[in-house]
């Protein structure tokens, strides 16, 4: 039964970040709002970065209307294989992409992309299939509307696949806030602004102290 | 195990459009606004007829207050079965439409309705009893409420239907872009607005190059 | 595997109403609009006096706050058990209630009450513990909030509860329209105004033409 | 200024329920749920008759796909000027309908009817322009969206039209509970659910008191 | 012009609660959660308490089912007049009421009630009309839904009344923090959980530095 | 008193149309769906082209990311004057712009864009305060949130534009329905789903009575 | 299977309470308002303390920007143990708290926190993992949004856990008023103003007729 | 008539960010996303450096629990005026905050703060009073719920205050992009991740022409 408690490891995993590609985010993405939906993606990034996790990029005919990447996640993983499929709509379909996978070695694939009820949910099931195990990260994978959404993560849920979001995908790599406190703290601070507020009330009460 | 990815083939699927009548339409769809509603309709049934799937129409009641199927269904499909059921609510009830699926020899059935809790939900739950695999799409189909609906996924998901909507059924029958590029994205841009605004800014942007 | 396809039948159905009392409708549900609220419940009662099943009636403590029945459930089903339970939360711990089910000689289950996550929640857990099926009607049931009703209908269909809404019960039960045209149109035009508006134009329509 | 408190009386009010068709309702009406619009409709329609209001109705192409008007309004007034616009919009435009207003001797009308923003705007603003005070029953007119209703009814406050909703209506035509007790308790516990379920409530401890 | 800035003082402001009956509560108000709104009431009860303004109490038919104030009310203001009116829908109509307020020898009246559109809306309206300055108290106010709640606030809003809310009355009267830091501050808190979170923050700290 | 009702007239009207560019409309506007979005400015285009109103268009950089004016836009209005703005924000600022308008000799300004808060009330503002009538067109105008749009169409009404909607717009112009009763048939109809729906229910049942 | 119905029973069960810190609460919650939210935390808490439950309290960082725990757990519990977790984010990862849990004896573990997705779902898993039945109380715990919330849920729900409330946890451990009548009234009514307010309409009548 | 269209203009402005702290912030904001209105604040500050206005910033008790400002706000404004107010709610009883607005010599005010209801609406409305125009920036407002937020618009806009908001304010202000394109464009990308996205795919296709 894939649906047990099994851990992301930061020793088993590999991030897949799949067409989140301006034309696409920007003429497709409405179940969340822009700003929370880009600082979502930043963050599973910078998260995937922080853990020095194997990340792949892949892309739809960034070419054409779809658009590039957008530009942080480029700058952000210079060294890591970005796919340009050249017409396959399930990343799975394509032989290098599946290959780059199977280079990392690793059985844990954290999953988000643009949209969710294809360029998520697609590969998402073929890994499965193929013996993964798939940690879909829900708040960093747009689409149509909730409905979609909502309906899309129901049919992966039942197909095994894990529901996250990049702040529990962070903590479960993280498991110890001793492991680091300082740089998990900043990586979550510089996405949470909500959390940020705390945090400086915190330090300017330690300033005032002093 | 029904939930395993098991996609839908352009060779072994068939499309059943249940009751997309004009007066159930406007009295009892409340879960979708007017306008993304018939556009939803619309675009799977053009889809269905962009894969050259085998479609079946069917009705109830068309001579009473029901109203007819929207004219652009009938439009599209002259030479679909259309079957005007005389008192059957589950459509699997009525002997000629199981039989003119069977003529099809399809096992994947693509199924949209209103409203979803009888009139998708009932055949789609006896396809599955039947041995057949079920595709909901979920934003083609419509009943009184959010709630209603989302009870009516739930309960279809337990059962082993998967849920689509008409964008994720399209791109998984299409599988590769470059099958045909002109004529998929011509299919998507009808129906996506949003996607077509992309690809306005990207034509009249080479446009200016020249 | 409970989750297939289990027609409810007119011939092995009850219908069990739990606790829909004035003070707990008024003071505890909030995740349906009142006037909805109301239709809902009444059309799953005249559902169920239209095709005859038997009916089980049950309140808590109503001679205290939470009220009596609501006025027309009581004069809906004059001769049906109501048992009024003098502590137990669950109704089915109620030796007299279990009783009246078995009475019945039913094993499919159709339940509706007030609150959602308690009243509706454990009798039909424990229904199911017990080898009967539970078609819980959500619609004609409410509680706080949607959120307290979508985790309660959640823990209900992985347990194995079909859910549904009085409509879908009503045509399920009905099967076919020519069992009964025109009680079973009055039947649902009664407690669908959308239907009703459509009803009424086709009438007015037909009347013109003579 | 037309804003100030200019309490509806009696004796100076007459009614103007315009358009609600069946048709239009069914294919035009999303602003409000569509048990709880019929229940407005009806509560204005019963309050005008228990203050002996003078009621006028009136319909657009009433023998086309618009439909009758809703039955229960004809039935209520079967001697209420009942005019057939044949063409006209606004129904201001129409000198039948304007001598029926004048005929009522009464110059404070109050107003609803399908759609807001154009069926009860345009006479409503007419009205004001013509010396009339205007009394909008916003929850008994219905249109496409909220967003429409909300910028159609700012529209009209700005122009000196007075906001209301048919049970405030109601209140201030009663004045004085003791001007009758049982008939407006009946009146408004007819139509609000949530207060006929604290009134029976009520009644139910008075009769075990006994 | 009514609507310059004419700030609440302590020594000009009476505070009218109107109709905050257990029965009309529990029945009518959805326009705010049952928390939220009884939090809401409160907190206004208590800023008036806190800043000694008179405070007057009525009530519409409260043996009946409409009920008593809610308890806490009567307990906070044993010695105000509190009028239980005999039948009178808008209070301004009471002549004990009336004369309740201007015992008080206030001009600016903050009013809060339920329901808005009724309870509040007419004696604020009157009140405009009669020459006294009303502030709405918009947050301890309620009615049937947001739609009718916004229709009644804008209609108010054109009438030149004041639109506030409980903590913006609080706020108004209380000028400045150093008039009492520590009461106004355990106001604020008692009824502002997000607040009151921030504090104990901060309360935390403190004492771990000592 | 600019908010009496001023009624726009086929003779006295000019249609602004303004940066609806598929780049601002994909990157900015998120207060309405992009189905329903789409669908309200065609149908105010085409209004305009049924009545023969003077239409002006004007775009924002169109060469750069803001894009090119939606295509229909650009091929219902050939002979229009389009006016491709340098850099001036407020279309009003723009000479030519202003030139346009007055060489249709209209007062009464219809106008729309993208967004709302800016491109449309800035214009509007300005026509005002030159003289002229503005009919805000609020649903063909669209920005980044509901909030936003909120406060935007509050700021215009209280300086004194008038509120409306493609379909008010389109009904005032038409006045009577038989002026042409099938050409503004057929204009509904085309962009209310909703109506469509009645209409064929309504022309299936004329057919079935031949 | 797990997901059959377990019930909760007194003599089997032990609260966890984690991470209800006043920091994370403010920075972090926005799924529920703020007043429900405290609420529900409180309500759970006294249910506990109604039942004589045993109780384990955690944090992590307390002394930090996360915060304490609310002031009012604190005092509940005088006794309870609380785990000051040095680092580890999954309570189930320190040692202490595990043998915290065995120390009781119970199998069946109540769970709330904050957030829903990291420090109540963490554990939760692990303590399904573990053979213990999971509880969770999704209306005491809170996370970043909506949509988040129902991820996790969905998560937890196809793992195993079972979806309450902290009003169906006390009916369920309640399980007959008999046991306490008053004492459990007063507990609910303390927390559910709604139901407050159906009672205090009750009594009020009941002295009345006195 | 304050509210004709009185355009904001560089050199007659002065924006006034009024408690922006972090502990108001996180336990106060809920009508806006926390990271939507993290977002606006920081564009809203942002335009005033880009045109060079004069920036008063303020806080109330800034060493207790409100907090200080947000970082980057005084990161942002190193010589800006920073009142730390003592005790007064109203900012413009502020003797220091009033004289600092004299300084700046300008008439037009630009506005923010938190709580939209409080520490914007006093000081806007003290503005008014004092002859001053008050552009009130409303996403960059933010307050306890939507409800709280719209009644104290409309309280302001009747009033005479401009509502605008932060885009609208940056666009008044910058009049014409070919003052300084580059710079413009920067300012809005680096602020609405949707425009951000369009800039992108533009620029892409422009590499790719090269």
């Amino acid at each position: 039964m894939t649906d047990l408690y099994s851990r992301i490891s930061k020793n088993d995993a590999a991030v897949l970040l799949i067409d989140h590609q301006t034309g696409l985010i920007s003429g497709l993405v409405r179940d969340y709002g822009v700003d929370e939906f880009k600082n979502n993606v930043l963050a599973l990034a910078k998260t995937a970065k922080f853990f020095n996790l194997p990340v792949i990029l892949t892309t739809s005919f960034e070419s054409g209307p779809n658009g590039p990447l957008i530009r942080e996640l480029v700058e952000l993983f210079p060294d890591a294989p970005k796919i340009a499929r050249p017409g396959q709509i399930n990343a799975w379909d394509n032989e290098e992409f599946v290959k780059a996978i199977q280079a990392t070695g690793k059985k844990q694939l954290i999953i988000a992309g643009v949209v969710t009820d294809v360029c998520v949910s697609f590969p998402a099931l073929s890994a499965l299939h193929a013996g993964y195990e798939a940690f879909v990260v829900t708040d960093a994978s747009g689409t149509f509307s909730k409905q979609v959404a909502e309906a899309s993560l129901m049919r992966m849920a039942h197909a095994g696949a894990q529901l996250m979001n990049w702040f529990s995908v962070a903590c479960e790599l993280q498991r110890d806030w001793r492991n680091d406190v300082e740089g998990f703290g900043a990586l979550l601070a510089g996405h949470l602004p909500g959390y940020q507020n705390v945090i400086e009330s915190y330090q300017a009460q330690n300033e005032l102290v002093k």
